[in-house]
């Protein structure tokens, strides 16, 4: 692409895909999956009652997305099993921050500056992974996109896309929860590289698949430590969404079924927003509503 | 057979089981299987919160026979997303129904000729699918008749077997409905004739599989169409199955485990079906008492 | 091994190990697997509401372990049907035990002397299915240690690892219960017997396979048959357990988390395993009062 070769980035931006993920990339990986499961409310009592849950848990966090992506392709999900250094380093990892004497392990990497080491690190393998998961489907489905997106996605995001399922082993289950209902950030940025990686590997973009992989990681990168920097918790895609939203599925929205009370027209991005959380707030609270009524009807 | 030659038809017979589904048959297919999806509580909602978790299990809906069966034979899931015409026709017909202006399509689909020309033709595809499922077990296990039986059925009423999964992508789950706990009309004359298909691919049936896809199609499409048009909700297999559940599992049940506090012995088909359907309505009532229980304990 | 040859049983031990499981063993194994399903609650109830749901969940207490195992190597799941006559087999007995006039079947096979005999017997059914998976897996994955004990693992207690959605069949979700959160004895046993057949597999154990089973077995037999006549219900493992618990999990857990309500400290053995069931019974003597509650609502 010309940015990167007016740079005169293409040596790096060829070197830059050739880095090898293990252990360094890998561990910043399992390291942040590792952590958030001990954030979520209840990992930890699970981890001193039932070690070995809690151990199967954290390795769905870490290689859900291809477990996934081995489901979707009808391949042994086994097999990301057989890989015994990575489970290994995984292992250990998941060890240090639920067992580490004093909690010591995980306060470090919870050190802000830490933190945002890790997190970018992180993210670098974010990409590989996707381009993974669509080089993988394009060699077996020639012109199936779908399937190429399906599966770059599920690399990327798999365990997100999992989680119902990593949470039963836990315990827990939280049906009206999931990612598709509602996308956190990591799943959307998964979801738009995937469709651009595709997109890339048919041909459809000016540029090499090495250039992307750099331009891509980039931006992932900048944005996740600038959302771990300022604490950003809502999408940066926002507008853009409501944008998208309002030209495909709002314009039509005043002529709904009547049964369904029509949300207020939103033309703006801001507020869009905001009224899509409120709404989404406000239809859970419709949906108990409606819960409590069938349930009365029966 | 001799009613299909002794009328003049086996041209006919042969030229009907000749007809490409696409796009047609496939069309009526996806907007029913749409149409149902809309009708169910809290569709509507989601598809104006989440449009990719509507379109999923739109999709789910419309592919759910395929993906099942993928599953059961161990082949790729992805593989019924990378027939791209047909993943294209279902998502224009999702899109239709859901996000119309003033919900033009689905009203037209919705109006009573329209709609029992629609459910004509879905059936039409039913018998398509459960032989294509058979065939393709039959295939690889020359002998396993039940795994026969299983993949034509699972292609005939997938979407219905996978209902509860794809409720759990719009947020909702509930576990004490299945289609195997209660069965619908549609998944049980995907069984009955998962059933005959298998009877048949076996030799056991003095028939050529051209006539039986003919008539079996004839009986699913006029039993259907009457369904609809005289709005019959009950299944008309009613005081076959009774007699076959006084046979096979009723006359024993005087002698049930004393714990157990024996039902009503049903000797006739009616009241069976009403006493069924009564005691499925209590148990939904005190699973909501259950639920509302445990909420409050929450 | 010494002890195998020096009591001279080398021809008994290479006999045992090619006693065939079909039928005697594996009627044993399917009897005790549905019987275990009708003791569950709402079984019964299932059995005469919905024949076919109850087939299937027996099928999956049955068979969960074969499927279970499939899934993991991506194989069809299907597969576990196309062997009729122990499909025959199994149904039958299924059967006989829900359906038999005046409970005959099930009352004979939980008349004590006879339960023993059969709970002997479907415990040496589980050394063999063990070996399989674990041998299965070798062949595929030469190093993959972890997939052979998790193969072998699925194979030995499939059913149990499954029964969240065997439960999800008969229209019953309880997801705060799982074998991993909170392990039965099978499951435990199936797991060291995983570990065990792993390491002779990889050669780390001095003792070749038919001596290692028949030991195994053994061992198995025994314990169930004692289980079973003094009504013994923890598990034999407990001090095992409670000993590297401590070794390897509870030393930190003076520094947990400030936001945990720190576990007691548990330097010894005994007092830890007391504290252990003290508080695993605590948490079944909730679930238990809210499985009252929840029975009362019926």
């Amino acid at each position: 692409m010309d940015i990167v070769s007016s740079l005169g980035l293409t040596n790096f931006v060829m070197q830059f895909s050739r880095i090898s993920m293990y252990p360094f990339f890998d561990m910043a990986h399992y390291t942040l999956a590792i952590m958030s499961l001990k954030e979520q409310s209840g990992a930890v009592d699970v981890a001193h009652r039932s070690p070995i849950a809690c151990w199967f848990s954290g390795m769905l966090c870490c290689f859900g997305g291809s477990i996934l992506a081995s489901l979707l392709l009808g391949e042994p999900p086994i097999e990301s099993f057989t890989n015994n250094r990575n489970i290994i380093l995984a292992s250990v990892i998941w060890y240090l921050i639920f067992y580490c004497p004093y909690d010591k392990f995980y306060k470090c990497c919870n050190f802000l500056p830490s933190k945002l080491f890790i997190a970018g690190m992180k993210e670098v393998t974010r990409a590989r992974k996707i381009v993974g998961g669509v080089m993988d489907a394009h060699s077996r489905y020639r012109n199936g996109w779908l399937a190429m997106i399906a599966v770059g996605w599920a690399k990327g995001a798999g365990s997100g896309l999992l989680s119902n399922f990593e949470q039963l082993v836990r315990g827990v289950w939280m049906p009206e929860k999931n990612q598709l209902l509602k996308m956190p950030y990591a799943t959307k940025v998964s979801l738009i590289g995937a469709v651009l990686f595709t997109l890339q590997e048919m041909n459809y973009l000016p540029m090499t698949r090495h250039n992307l992989i750099f331009l891509y990681t980039m931006f992932v990168v900048s944005t996740k430590v600038a959302m771990v920097l300022f604490q950003i918790h809502h999408s940066p895609f926002a507008p853009m969404e409501a944008a998208l939203y309002n030209m495909a599925f709002s314009w039509q929205s005043y002529s709904a079924d009547p049964h369904f009370n029509t949300p207020e027209p939103c033309d703006k991005g801001e507020p869009l927003d905001d009224q899509c959380t409120a709404s989404s707030g406000a239809t859970s609270d419709e949906t108990d509503v409606r819960k409590r009524k069938t349930k009365k009807a029966d």
